[in-house]
C-alpha cells in the first residue's frame, strides 16, 4: 500500500514536470505567478482535494490545502515546499516535498483519523527566485518576516511584481497577510531531495537534517583596462578576465583543500565587458556562492576569499568590487522534532543519519515561525537543479512512512 | 605646414568619431555597410576630392581615391587603411592611415607633382569584422584572394551580406571585381597606430613593421555537469566554469613565464550554462586568441596550450572540444620598401625601430598582391579598441613626413 502511494507521489511529480506545467517540453522551467505555475495549482489542487483537503490560494500565491483538525481552534502543523522550479531543472526538487504532504493526508483521510492539530499542506510559490530576483519570497510572507515589502522588483521580461500579482488575479499589497502566528503552528515539516550525494555514497534511503548552512552570495567586479589583444604585451596588461579566472581557480583550491565537510564555493555566473574575442577584458562580473555548516566557518571562507581577491587584485593593478546578494545565517532544526523523526526512521529499521543541508530551503525561513524538521531523500548521483535529478521508488515509500509515523508520534507529543 | 596638414588629419578622424558618424554620441560604433558608413563615405570622399583625387566605390564597398601619375597606363601605388570600426572603439585605429594617404596626396597637389605612377587611396570596408563574422573581406576582394564567395553570412540583427550590400546599393555577387592585378601594383603603404605600448616605453614616435603576428584563435568548449552548488561537496564536481578558469589561469601564466616577445594569449569572451548563481556550470565557452611573431612559435605554444586543457580536463573529469575560428600565417613586410620607410625616417633624425604588429591589418592581406610596408604610430598608454585611444600631433606629423618621403623615394626606386 505505502509503495503505491510512493510510486504517485514521485509519478505526479513526472507529470508536472511536462507542458502545460512547464514553460517548454524540451526542459522543465515553471516560474512563480506563470501560466505554468497557474496550471499545476489547478492540478495539484485537485490532488489536494481528492486527499480530503480543502484549498485556497493565499495573498502570496501560494496554494494551500487545509486537513482540518478535531475543532476549529485547533493548532496547525505545515507541511510544505515548492512549487516553482529552477530553467532545466529537475522534477522532484521541492515538488515531491508537496506530493508526500498529500499522500500523508490521504493515508489518514481513508482512516478518517483526525488530529488535534489541522495540518496545512502548503505549496509555496518562489523558493528559487524562479521570476523575480529574491528567493523565499512567499515562505517570508507565511513566516511573517517579510518586513518591508520590496519595491520595483521586475522579472526578465520587464514585468513589475506589482502587475504579475495583478495578472494573477491578486494584489501585491496583501503579500504580508499570508502570515501565519506563531502562537497558533505546532511545527514545520519539509521532505526534499538531498540534492548532494551524502546519502547515497552511503547506501541510505533518508537523513534528517541538522540545520541549513549559512550562507553568502556575492557579486565580485574586477576592472581592468581594455586593449588589443595581439598588441599588449603580457606584462603590460590589466586583464579582467584572467584576474577573474585566477581568483576562481585560486579560491576553488584553497577551499578543495580545507576539505572541511559542507564548505563549498561556486563561480555559476560571469560576463566579460567588452566581451570581444581580440579584445583585452575590462570588466568582468562574476557570482560567488560560498556556504558552510555555521555562521563562524562561513565568516571564516569568506574573509580568506577576500584576501585572495585583494591580492590578487593589487598584483595585477586592477580593481574590484564587492557586492554581499544574500547573507543567510545557519539556521537549525528542532530537536525534539528531530528525535520524532529519528524514532520514525528506527521504527522502519533504517540506519539514522544527520546531515547538514548545503543548499537553502523554505524549511530555513520557516524556523522563524515554528520547531522545523526537514527530512532528505537520497538523490541518485547526487544531481539536482539538472534534468538528470531522479529518486528512487522506494526511498519516496520510505520517506512517505517516516513522515506518517512522525505525525503520529506528534499527536502524543503535542 | 606639415604640422597643420597633421593636425587635421587627426582631428578628422575625431570628428568621424561621433554622429552621423558613429552609430551612437555615447561611443564609436561604424559597421561596414552600415548607415554611419555611408555618411563617413560621403565626407572622406569630399576630403579626397579637395585634395585632388577622383573618387569612387568600388564594388566590395570600399571608398577609392585615386591621384593619377602621368600617363594613364602607369602602375598603382596603393595607400590605405580600413574605415571601419570595433563597437566601443577610438577614432584613429584605420582611420588615421586613410586621412594620413589624404594628406599626402593634398601636399603633391598642391605642387602640382606627378608620379611615374597612380596613386590610389582605400578607405577599406570591413578590416574588424565590424558587421559580419568575417574580417578583411574588403581587403581579400581587392588583393585577389577572395577565392570563395562566403554564403549565408548575417549581421547580428539577421540581415544577410546579399541583402546588405543590396540595401548599400552594390550586387554581392560583383565583390571580387574589386581586385587589382598585381602586375599593376607596385606597392602598398599603410600607416596605422600602434596599439601597443612598445614605442611610447622607448620614447620614438614612428615604429617599422617587419610582419604581422601569426595568429590562432579558438573557441573552446568545456563540459561538465550542472548541480547545485549548496549541495555538491567540492571532490565530487565536474565544474566547468572552475575548469576554464584553470585554464585561462595557468597558459596565461605560461605564456608570460617564456617571455617571448610578441607572444600573446588572451580570454576575451566566455559564456556559461546555465548561468545561474546557484547552479554549478555544465558547459562553459570561452575564446582564445594567440599569437606570435611566427608561425613555428605560434605552433609551439598552441600546442602547449592543447596539453593545458588536455590536462586540466582530464583531471577534473571534464570533456572539451576546440574549434578553431581563425588559422592566420605570419605574414613579412617587404625589405626593399622597409628600407625606404628606414631612410625616410632617419630624414627626419628620428631613431629607426623595427617591430613585429600583434594585430591584424588589411596590410597583411594586401602582401599577397605586392609588396607591402607599414609604418606604426605611437599609441599613448598603448591604448586601442577604446574611447581612451589617442595620438600625439607631433607623432602623426611626423608619420605624414615619412609618408611623403617615402614616395618621393620610391619615384627614384621604381
Amino acid at each position: 500500500m505505502f509503495n503505491a502511494y510512493g510510486k504517485r507521489a514521485a509519478d505526479r511529480c513526472r507529470a508536472l514536470g511536462k507542458p502545460p506545467y512547464s514553460e517548454s517540453s524540451e526542459y522543465l522551467f515553471r516560474a512563480y505567478l506563470s501560466n505554468e505555475y497557474k496550471q499545476s495549482q489547478h492540478a495539484v489542487a485537485q490532488w489536494m482535494n481528492q486527499a480530503g483537503m480543502t484549498t485556497h490560494i493565499d495573498p502570496a500565491g501560494n496554494l494551500v490545502g487545509r486537513y482540518a483538525g478535531r475543532t476549529k481552534n485547533d493548532p496547525i502543523l505545515i507541511i510544505g515546499s515548492h512549487l516553482d522550479t529552477v530553467r532545466n531543472g529537475g522534477c522532484f526538487d521541492g515538488n515531491l516535498g508537496i506530493m508526500l504532504g498529500i499522500e500523508v493526508i490521504d493515508y489518514f483521510n481513508r482512516q478518517q483519523k483526525r488530529f488535534p492539530f489541522a495540518i496545512d499542506v502548503i505549496a509555496f510559490g518562489d523558493e528559487e527566485g524562479s521570476r523575480f530576483p529574491m528567493a523565499m519570497l512567499t515562505s517570508k510572507s507565511v513566516a511573517g518576516v517579510l518586513n518591508t515589502l520590496p519595491q520595483g522588483l521586475k522579472d526578465k521580461k520587464g514585468i513589475s511584481i506589482e502587475q504579475a500579482f495583478k495578472d494573477f488575479g491578486l494584489d501585491y499589497r496583501n503579500i504580508q497577510k499570508a502570515r501565519y502566528y506563531s502562537e497558533n503552528v505546532i511545527g514545520y515539516l519539509e521532505a526534499h531531495i538531498e540534492q548532494g550525494p551524502v546519502l547515497e555514497s552511503e547506501g541510505l534511503p533518508l537523513g534528517i537534517v541538522t540545520g541549513i548552512a549559512a550562507q553568502y552570495r556575492f557579486q565580485i567586479l574586477i576592472n581592468g583596462q581594455a586593449g588589443h589583444s595581439g598588441t599588449t604585451s603580457m606584462n603590460l596588461r590589466k586583464d579582467a578576465m584572467a584576474g577573474a579566472a585566477e581568483i576562481i581557480y585560486l579560491s576553488e583550491q584553497y577551499v578543495k583543500e580545507a576539505e572541511q565537510e559542507g564548505v563549498v564555493i561556486t563561480t555559476g555566473q560571469i560576463t566579460v565587458t567588452p566581451g570581444a574575442p581580440n579584445v583585452i577584458a575590462e570588466q568582468v562580473v562574476f557570482s560567488v556562492d560560498l556556504r558552510a555548516p555555521t555562521d563562524e566557518k562561513r565568516n571564516e571562507f569568506a574573509e580568506q576569499f577576500e584576501q585572495i581577491v585583494e591580492k590578487i587584485c593589487q598584483k595585477r593593478c586592477l580593481d574590484h568590487e564587492f557586492l554581499i546578494q544574500h547573507d543567510l545565517s545557519a539556521s537549525l532544526c528542532d530537536k525534539n522534532l528531530m528525535s520524532l523523526l529519528e524514532q520514525a526512521i528506527q521504527h522502519l529499521k533504517l540506519p539514522v543519519r544527520y546531515l547538514t543541508s548545503g543548499a537553502g530551503h523554505d524549511a530555513m525561513i520557516l524556523s522563524h515561525l515554528a520547531p522545523t524538521a526537514m527530512l532528505f531523500i537520497q538523490s541518485p548521483n547526487g544531481i539536482s537543479h539538472s534534468p538528470k535529478e531522479t529518486v528512487r521508488y522506494e526511498d519516496v515509500t520510505a520517506a512517505l512512512q517516516t513522515m506518517i509515523h512522525f505525525i503520529e508520534l506528534k499527536e502524543d507529543n503535542i
